[in-house]
């Protein structure tokens, strides 16, 4: 059992910015990989230290949202780490599935070839966005 | 060689908040370690290509910097990724010495402790702050 009151307290204590949110990097717990950047606001927070599941603040949607909450794929989260001006957090977790709606492992699936100066896709999905987010498309 | 044109219209392209800026996550290229989270706007970001080691923008100085002007420690530029949104990028890079500048090989030396909630330091230093911060305090 965590001392809520003292967890809430610490994550109130973090640095959001004018918008209330903070940037969470996740990370895979083995491959160290990172798979997404978004957005938590302290309920977020919150709620992925209490329920163990990512959760996060859509800024597009303006809205909360569990990953994996249409497709499956949660994330299961082991860690959280910030940074030395806790303006950032990192979490490490295990993925169930893929982190990216464009049926990619990793988000970052683009690399940058310098020689040409274009993104290059690396890697191939995982699964067609098609099929798996039905019901919103 | 470049293709410069072609590599400014790329960079261009990200999608940067309003202050026209966007969150570069800093990875060690070998263990993996997200070693830091900071901002860069276009020109730091075509600069860190360009040069092959990373310039920021900082926000509270509101100024450009490159990691390890003042340290020494300087990160070389190995990949550069983007994620599906274009809005953040993940940098791997070989650090020389410690990305933090408290003097941790990762800024990110504190993790949550779930059971008390509070934040418990990771690790030790790799050198007093004071040392090699000299001229800036």
């Amino acid at each position: 059992m965590s001392d809520t009151n003292t967890l809430r307290e610490t994550i109130a204590t973090l640095k959001y910015d004018a918008a209330g949110l903070i940037p969470a990097v996740i990370v895979d717990k083995d491959t160290k990989a990172v798979l997404m950047v978004a957005y938590m606001n302290e309920s977020s927070l919150l709620a992925t230290v209490e329920t163990g599941k990512t959760h996060f603040w859509s800024r597009s949607r303006q809205k909360y949202w569990m990953k994996g909450e249409s497709s499956g794929h949660v994330q299961e989260v082991h860690a959280i780490y910030t940074d030395c001006d806790v303006d950032t957090v990192v979490i490490e977790v295990t993925p169930h599935g893929a982190a990216c709606h464009d049926g990619y492992y990793s988000c970052f699936y683009r690399r940058l070839n310098t020689s040409t100066g274009q993104w290059e896709t690396q890697g191939v999905p995982l699964f067609d966005p098609k099929d798996v987010y039905k019901k919103s498309q």
